[in-house]
Parts: structure tokens; C-alpha cells; sequence
């Protein structure tokens, strides 16, 4: 091989380094949220909350598992569509889960909830981080499997606050922007995160890739066990859209929009997979995918009065769209702009999200008192304190900005980080080696496999390799 | 092939008109429970409530979503058994929970809770209408794909509601009838959906089914994937039974119940699935499926004082006769009465439902003062209102007047059902075809996987298919 | 064969006693717990709880079915590794779970909340059983299958409870024991069932077992079965040691606790996982094991102010050590102490859980009133009624009694059990069957999958069985 894909220093030095970081910065700045310190008891009587189960931790945690679910199963497995990548796809998600979860509690505790040189975690502070972790995932290509995880989380960290900071240089007062909603991260998340990706993906670009497009195809099990990432991910997006909504209400109606967006976005993406395939037959691919884009669609507007109907119109529509995008968009993409999408990233995250995103807008700026109640508008919105006049016309045009932000900033970091990966002392694998574990893992597709998977070479790689002598069993081989 | 499977035209019009429709009628008639609107501030208030922590969302949310996870990837897995059908089995599941869902979230609403002209939904509605998805999940068949998830749910609902107004025109008021308790739809879901399905299977009879009874066979892979099934199908039942059960106690005792019966099906079912096998092996088969039967069985009686040991004898029981209905009366429905239970629907739904009805009618019966309390008795059972006369005797005549009407209905619905899926213009694949996902699904076995399937005929269809150049890959396959 | 393996008549015997036995005991001394039966609204108003929220099911139950997909799909899967014993993994550790929790129940009921001659069994209870069903889970070896279930969640059971009894016979007054803490169970779970079946293995030490080590190797789909397991561990492992923590910021900050540490532990693992291996590549045993370990690590003071940068610490530790005993500790117990530790107990569990033990008896011997607050400290280690007196440094004195304690009663029980397990009767697999499903299941690879599984033998035993005429499908082999 060409490139260096030797990692047994680099790997275990940036694990090590990194971790140790990450211990002293938790030393320094995380301490317990006062709702899960043993001082509880005495903060509990002067907010006055009647019980224990008044803890955060009970109207969330629920929900916080289920986006963990969705973040180490759901993606994980998603992307073991690839026949040999399975190990990679689930291996290298939860490392970079790992990876991610710690350093985004960090940053977005330093841009969004510093106090006294502090950052107080609790159930909903883990989940708002975990979702920055998303975007680390959706930039997670073969070779850029170390970097993203440090990297663009922080951006991600960066961006969301920059919804809070940015803007203030814009004609806007600073005092305004923290007020952009985004609760399901349709900008936040899926906009800034595919669009980031995208773009280091773009810079990877790998002339050569199509060599080793015979391993981007899937086999039949393979295909199954993605369908498992796939169920998690549709099945837990209604949590995920509520997690850290206000309680009450505002939990409750997100779940119910993004449940009817989601239902709806099966319907249209199983239809038009079978319409727009020569013999009608449906795609595991579309259905894998496409039927999760009504979720991202609703991501920032679930909280507010969307309405079941118009849940189900928008995932009507990102079904069409997202599906369409596998069909014709792809191709285009791969063979004009020269951007490997490996995993649908933009027909799944990026279209769905900016149509999110404008949802957003409109269904904020289209707000009335008659349908929230004048509580419930003031609540749905904060629209307190500084904001306390605020109309949902002026929400809906601070919506509108927050995408072009994610936009622009997605796009910035993603050149940025892209351009780093370049640099050549960060090995990534030779082209022929993409989709493949055998890079990065000891595999043991034991002694007779090779009959699974399609144009492999030499009979040598496999032979069966037990736990105990790696490669010490050639001599089960029957004709060896 | 002599009928038509070409679903290019079809399926697309179904699924999109299908959707507008759902549209139209949301837009019309489904709005926000109070408890999910943004008015719930005020609701609240007026309902004297101390926390947003009250609000139903937090009662039932986790037990919603537990419920989601069986109906997708519990009946989704469930029947990945047959080694040829795992897209079949998970794909068209999920198709068919997102047409069900949206369906009978209407049809209940109409039937049940239809108030000025108005159905408001909530965690609890949606929960409910999961429940019927159930229902069309059991008739569903490899051609009555389409057909069973728009028309049974709707029996399933009328079949339910007419618990609450056939029985009026039967000699008891109608005031009565809603009082037949059934959370966890013994009754209502499993013996009608059994049943229903059975109908269905049996008017569609295809004498020459046994020639592909080779693809109704597991391998190695196909079982253990079933298995995620059953274990999520096992582990969430508690979730399942106690869902829909008043706040409290009763949720707690459903879910206990449930608990304890499912523990003791386990072990009767391993007892008679070793015993009844000549070698004295385990069949996967039946763990599977019977081990679930504790479950179904009291679903009734789940939120009464069934007791602990008493959960556990009718789990015994179930065991036993879900696991001989296996052995014994399955061979026996298919060669006598011409009724192909694949998936053994008969011994796991029906027959325990049944149980499950006489068991919830026999507790019903046998309750009393001391054992509820009298406060108890009459919060379990709704003696309020129109009915503070009644006495746990007159309940459990009912009980068991459910069970009947719920035959009734779902032989009368199955007869219907089945009939409109013998209309040619429904096509249904050939039966060499049953069972096989190549005539829905692009499918991609990898370029040498005929080793994994049994009996494959050309070579041709075994050629890789990657996701890029759909059968443009031949060249890989080294003696092609 | 020489040795037993028909099961016939064994297996349903024993199956079909306990459960009748279980039945009478459950019926003599099993009761609902107030909070789940029909006299809880009586009981509220004497408890003056404002609303049924504060029904204890609603602060444990969405832990209690996370525990549940641990100890079902997490132990289950994770043991699916083995390419051919997958039925055994998931069918075996779903019979066992079944096993144990019903007998788990009585045992801890009459050692611990034995009240009037009754068992009062609520949602914390059904949660405590399942914990010491753990502990069978891990003794269990191929020919094993059947004794541990009965026998040693009673031994978990009984040492569990020595902790509460045993100790006053040291020169400590008995008073005082029950205040061991232990909500996460790193010692009376992992460190006891850890070394208890550690103990057994190695009674049951097969000389000859080598023969068969080639089926203790994992293939491609087996290892991502596996991983299935471990990241459903790992995701609900906040879950497991907040689940009986006490209402509130304890929960709440077990959850924290436990989180923090695993995902540090993710990161070490995966240094040392590279660094050890000569190629630097990643091997997927260390991924599926040691990730885990930093949630066992801190099983006993997870609820404790370990605060966030100490769960890093410890679970930066654990990734450590365990990868570490994996890689060199592993092959010395096999080679040098005839330990055939095939799952790895010792690097997963036992270690880990040592070293969870000495880190909550410091933890608890260094809390502060100043940390804790004077209520919170209090609460947190019960520093009441008897015990009023208590000072953290007493408590640490007793938390590092409680591990040797564990150990004791864990390799005694051990010996026992493992004596009884080699009496004749109890006939177990040949060694040459070790790590084979064909023993115990009917199995049907179907007619090709020979090209799965390396080293077969005989061709006949791959013909395909299908589920109708098993074994009548020869016809189609190809060349049969």
C-alpha cells in the first residue's frame, strides 16, 4: 500500500492524549447540574416542586435513551448496508460517539451554558450533546474516521452558537438570536451536519474510488441488518424531535408531528421507489433511507402547532424529494461535482433539513394567539424578558437567518477540516482498500467465506482465524 | 409468470392516493388533544394540576414507544425466519404500520372518541391505534400486502367499536357495552386478528403452495434474526398490556401480571418443544413463538388482580398449548382444513386469545370488594356513571359476550376481506414465487451467495448487483 | 457420543417441576406491592402523594425495560460471537433469565423484604431480581445450562444477603450491614458471579477442549450479532446502575456517573486494542467486552459524588486493564490455571468489579458535608434511624468489607455448585460438541451453508431441514 494505514501508534495516541485532555477539562469545568447534586433536596424546596419525580431527570430520560439508541444502534447499523464494512460502520460510530459526546459537552457548555466558570450538566444538557454528535457521524468517511469526532463537533458547537453570536454582527441585536428554535436540529444538525460533510467529501475526493465500487454494494444480510439502524432511527425520531423541548405540551405535540410526518414519509418514498425503477420493484436502499427524511423535515418545527395534517403533508412531500434524490441527484453529484456520497447524506440530511428549516420559518412566523393562547405563544416561544415583544413575524425572519448560518458555516468548516485531512501524515486508506474492515480490524470471515463476498483475490485472507491462534487454524481448510 | 406482480403502476397510485386522502381527512377531522395543544397552560389550571410532569405524555410516553418497538421490529424481525422473505417480512411490516396507523388513528377516532365533529389525539390515542396495526399485521400474506392494512383495521375498529354497540341490540342496554375491558386487546387484537387472518389465509388457499414449502424453510442466520423479534416481542408485552390501563396502580399490576406470566410460558414452552421432538431438541420454532404466548393470554385480565401466581398459571398453560398447537394442530389446519398458517398465527394469537378472554372474563366475575378495596373496584372497573349499579358478575358477562362478537366479527370481516383479494385485478405473485423477496425487492445476494440459499435454479440471478451499476458488476465473478 | 446430551426427558422434567413449584411458593408467599395493587388509592392519600405520577412504577419502570434488553438482547447477543452457538447464546440465556427471575424473586423476598410471611413484589423488586439473574448468566458454559439458573442467583441471592447477615458475625453489630451500598452491583453482581462462575469453569475444566477451539472462533455476521449485545450494554448501563438508586438527583446522577465512564472506557479500549496488536488493527473482542467495563467499574459508587471527572478516571482505568487481560491475563488462565474463560468474564467482570468495589469504599469514605450538603448526605448513604450516628469513614470500612465478602461467598459457592455440576447425571456435552448449537437445537443451515462454517465434516449434516418435513428436503441439494 501507497498510504500509510498503520495505526498502531497514531490510533492509541490520539485515543490516550485525547482522553487525558478530556479529564483534565471535566476536572476543571463539569460539575453536577444542581438537579442531579446531592444538594437536590434543598434546591428542590425552593423551586418548590411538590416531588421527586419534579426532577428533570424524569421528564427526560426516557427520551435520552432513545436518542442514544438511535445514535449508537440507529446510525451504527444504518451504514452496514456495506457488505464488508459492518465492523467499520458500527466500530468506528461508537468510537466516534464516544469521542464526540465528551468533547461537544465541553464545547457547547462553554458557548451556550457557562456560568461562574462552569458547565453543570444534567439528562438534558448529555442530550443536547449528543446531537451535536450527529454531524461528527454524518462526515464519518473510511479515512476520516479520527478527525471529524474532534473536529467537527466543535464546529457543530460552533455554529450553534454562532446562531446565538453571529448574528448580532448582522443588523440584528445580539440580544435576539438565542431565540432561534431548533429543537430537532433540522438546521443545527442535519442542514449544517450533511453540508459539512459533504463538503470535506468533496475535498477527499477520490478519483480511483469507482475501482472498489463492487465493495459499495450490499448482500442480503447485510441489507437486513441495516434495516435494524433504519426501524431505531424512525422509531425513536419522535423522541429525538422532543428531547428537549419545554415539558408538557410542547414535548408532547412534537412527538405527535413527527410521528405523522414520519408515517406519511413512508408511503410517498415506498411509492415512488417502485415508480421510478424500470420493473417497479422497490429499493432497500430508498426505504432504508428516505423514509427517515419526514423526521429531519419536522426537526425544528415539531414543537410548534404544525398540526397532525400538516406533519403528514411534509413528509409527503420528503419522501418525493428524498427518493427522487437517490434516483437522479446521486448519480449527478458523484459524476459532475465529484462528491463521493457514499451514504445518501443529501438526500437523507441535507434537502430534508433545509426544507426544515423553512418550515421552521414559516410556521413560527405564521403564529397567531387565537391558536397557541396567549400563554401558550408567550411559552412556545419565550417570549420573555428581553423578547417579551417579540411577534412570531420577527421569530420567522430570525428562523429564515439561522439557515443561512448553518449554511455558511457548514460549508466554512467543512473546507477547513477537509483541507486537513488532506495533509498526508493522516494516513487514510489506498482507494482499492475503501469499504473494506480488513484495513482497520482483525477479521475472520472464517474458513470458507470468501464465498460471500464478490471478486476477492487471493484465497489466503480466507483462511479461518480463531480467537485463540490468530491464523494458527489453516489446517481446517479442507483443500487448504 | 401467469398472474401479475408487475407493481410499478400500482403500488405508487395506492400508497399516493392512499396518503392524500389521510391528508384531507387529518386536515378535517384530527386535531391536538388538550393535553398536546398549546392551550394545555390553562388546561392545566383548570384541571388543578401541580406539574407539567402530570401531563398524560409522561404516564405513557415510554410504554408508547416500547409498544412501537414490538410492532416494528418485533413483528418486523419476527418473521425474518424465512431464509428468502427478510425483506418481505420487514419491509412490508413497516409499509403496513404506517398505512395502519394513520388509518385506524381515523376509524377509532370515529367510533370511539369522536367529539364535535373533531378527533383529538394524544400519546394515549396513538397508542391505542398501534394496537389495531396489529390486527393487520397478523393477515398479512405475500400477495395481501397492500389490501389488509386499508381494510382490517377498519374491521378491527368497527369490530371494537361494536364491543361498545353490537351488544346493545342484544338483550343489555347499550349504555353498558363500552365497560368491557380489554387494555391489552386479548380479544380485540389477537383473537380477532387471528382469526381475521386465518379467514383471510384460508379463502386464499393455494393448493400448490408445497412446492415452494423449501423456502419456507430458516437457516442458521434467518433464525437469529427472528430471534430479535421474539426477545423485543417478550421483553416490552409488560409495555404492551399496561399502556392503555388507568394511571397507578393499574398500569403497575398490568405490567407485573404480564411479567410474571410470560417468565413461566418460557419454560413450559422449552419443556414441551424438547419433549415432543423425537432427538428431545429445541426447535427455534417454537421458542420463537410459543414463549410469547404468556403474554396474549393476559392481556384482559393483565390490569386486574390477576395476582402473581396466578399470571404464572395461565403463562404455564399457554406454553404448553401454543406449543403442541405447533406440533400437532398445525400439520392438521393445513392438510384437513386447507389453511396455510405460515407463521403459526393459530397457536400464538388465537388460541391464547382466546384463554385470554375466558381468563379476563373469570377474574372479572370473581372480583371482590375485599380483594380491590371498594375504592379499588370501582376505579378498575369503571363502576361510575351509568354503571355505579354494576357488579363484578354482570362485568364478567360481558367479558364474555366480547369474546363471541369478537369472532363474529372477525370471521364475518375475514370472509369479506378475503373475498376482495381473490379479485384478479390484485395480483398476487404465482405461488412458485411465495415467500421469495425477488419478486418485490432488488435484491443483491453478493456474487456467490446461491451457497447460502438451498435448491437455486439459474447461476445468472446470482450475480453481484452492486447499489451503483445494478448488474453491471457480472466481471467480478471470477468464473463467470 | 459417550457422554448424556438427550435431554428429552431431563429437560422438560425439570423445566416442568420448577415451574409448578414456582407456582405453589409463588402462591404462598408472592403478593403485590401496595403501589401495584387495588388498595393504591388508599394508600396514596395515607402517603398524601399529590398524583398517581409519584407511583414508584413511574420513576423506575423505563429503567426497568432498559435492564430488561440488557439481561434478554445485551447477554444475549453478546454471547452470539460464538460462529456456532448462536440458538445457544439467545435460546439458553432466554430460558435462564426466565429461570432466574422467578426464583431470584423468592430468594431475595425471603432474605430481604420478608414482611408477615409475604413477598411484596413491585416494579424495584422485579428490577432486584433481575440483577442476580446476572450473575447465572455468567456461569454459563455449554454443558452448564440448566444447574446455574437454579443455583446460584440462590447463591447471589445468599451472599447478597450475608452482606446483611454474615457481617455481624465480625466484630461489626449486624445492625449495620444492610448499609452496604451496592445500587450498581460492581460486587454482588459482577465481582461475585464473575469469580463464582470462574470458579465452576474451572472445576469443569475439559483438558481435551482445545480439540474444538476452531468453532470458538467468531465469523463476519456472528461478530456483528454481537456487537448487537454490546451496544445495547452499553447504551442501558446508566439505566442498570441508577435503577434502584434513590428517587430523584440519585437516579439522576448514577445515570451521569455511569455515562461519563463508559465512554471513557470506549476510548482506552480501543488505544490498547490497536497498541497490543501487532498489526495496530482493531479486534473486535476487545470492543465487544471492554467498552463495558467502565460500566461495572463504577456499579457501587455511580450514585455516589463521584462527579463526572472521576467516572473519566475510572473508566479510563477499566478500558485498560480489561483490554490488557484480554490480550496477555486471558491465555495465562486457560494455559497455566486451566481457567477455559471463553467469554471473558474475568477481563469484563471480575477485575472491573474489583476495582468498582475499592472505588466506591473510597468514594463513600471521603464524602463530605460539604459535598453533600448535610440532607444530602444523609439520604444518600442513609445515615438513619439506626445508623444515625454512621460517618462516611465507617461506611468505607464496611463498602470494602462488603468485596471480600462477595469474593468469599463466590468462590465457595462456586465449588459447590461446580461439584454438583460434575456428578454423572447431569450429562453434558462431549468436548468435541462444546460451542455447537447442533447438540441442543434443531438446526438447519440450510442445504449449501457449509461454506459458512470451517472444518466440517460430513456433508449430510448440511442438507437443508425445513420446517415443515424436517430433513425431507434433500431432494433439492443440487448434487445431494
Amino acid at each position: 500500500m501507497v498510504k500509510n494505514t498503520y495505526m498502531r501508534w497514531r490510533l492509541p495516541l490520539v485515543c490516550l492524549l485525547w482522553e487525558i485532555a478530556m479529564i483534565v477539562l471535566f476536572g476543571v469545568f463539569v460539575r453536577f447540574d444542581p438537579e442531579a447534586d446531592a444538594h437536590w433536596k434543598e434546591e428542590r424546596r425552593q423551586k418548590n416542586l411538590t416531588s421527586d419525580i419534579e426532577n428533570d431527570f424524569y421528564f427526560r430520560y426516557p427520551s435520552f435513551q432513545d436518542v442514544h439508541v438511535m445514535i449508537f444502534v440507529g446510525f451504527g447499523f444504518l451504514m452496514t448496508f456495506l457488505q464488508r464494512y459492518g465492523f467499520g460502520a458500527v466500530g468506528f460510530n461508537f468510537l466516534l460517539a464516544a469521542f464526540g459526546i465528551q468533547w461537544a459537552l465541553l464545547m457547547q457548555g462553554w458557548f451556550h451554558s457557562f456560568e461562574n466558570g462552569k458547565i453543570l450538566i444534567g439528562v438534558e444538557k448529555l442530550i443536547g450533546r449528543m446531537w451535536l454528535r450527529c454531524s461528527a457521524c454524518q462526515s464519518e468517511g473510511p479515512g476520516a474516521f479520527l478527525f471529524p469526532s474532534c473536529s467537527d463537533p466543535a464546529l457543530a458547537g460552533w455554529t450553534d452558537s454562532r446562531l446565538a453570536r453571529i448574528l448580532p454582527t448582522c443588523e440584528f441585536s445580539s440580544a435576539l438570536c438565542p431565540q432561534v428554535k431548533d429543537a430537532g436540529g433540522s438546521m443545527t444538525i442535519h442542514t449544517f451536519g450533511a453540508y459539512f460533510g459533504l463538503t470535506v467529501t468533496r475535498i477527499l475526493y477520490r478519483p480511483n474510488l469507482e475501482q472498489s465500487k463492487d465493495k459499495q454494494g450490499s448482500v442480503y444480510h447485510s441489507d437486513l441488518f441495516a434495516m435494524i439502524g433504519t426501524l431505531y432511527l424512525w422509531m425513536y425520531w419522535p423522541s429525538f424531535n422532543s428531547a428537549v423541548s419545554n415539558h408538557g405540551d410542547a414535548q408532547h405535540r412534537a412527538a405527535i408531528n413527527t410521528y405523522c410526518s414520519l408515517a406519511s414519509c413512508v408511503l410517498t418514498t415506498v411509492a415512488f421507489s417502485s415508480l421510478l425503477q424500470k420493473k417497479g420493484k422497490l429499493d432497500m436502499v430508498h426505504i432504508q433511507n428516505a423514509t427517515l427524511a419526514g423526521g429531519v423535515a419536522v426537526g425544528t418545527s415539531a414543537e410548534m402547532m404544525l398540526t397532525p395534517y400538516g406533519s403528514l403533508i411534509v413528509g409527503f412531500l420528503c419522501g418525493i424529494v428524498s427518493t427522487v434524490g437517490f434516483v437522479y441527484l446521486m448519480p449527478f453529484l458523484e459524476s459532475k461535482l465529484n462528491i463521493q456520497d457514499t451514504c445518501g447524506i443529501h438526500n437523507l440530511h441535507a434537502m430534508p433539513g433545509l426544507i426544515g428549516g423553512i418550515v421552521g420559518a414559516v410556521t413560527a412566523a405564521a403564529a397567531t394567539e387565537e391558536v397557541y393562547g396567549k400563554e401558550g405563544l408567550i411559552s412556545a416561544f419565550d417570549f420573555t424578558g428581553d423578547y417579551k415583544d417579540w411577534t412570531p413575524t420577527v421569530q420567522g425572519g430570525f428562523q429564515a437567518a439561522g439557515i443561512f448560518v448553518s449554511l455558511a458555516m457548514a460549508l466554512a468548516g467543512g473546507a477547513i477540516v477537509g483541507a486537513i485531512l488532506k495533509l498526508p501524515f493522516l494516513g487514510d486508506p489506498a482507494d482499492e482498500n475503501c469499504f473494506e474492515d480488513d484495513v482497520y480490524w482483525e477479521v475472520s470471515y472464517g474458513g470458507w467465506s470468501l464465498s460471500l463476498w464478490p471478486g476477492q483475490g487471493s484465497f489466503g485472507a480466507w483462511w479461518p482465524v480463531c480467537r485463540k491462534c490468530r491464523g494458527g487454524c489453516r489446517s481446517q481448510v479442507p483443500f487448504g
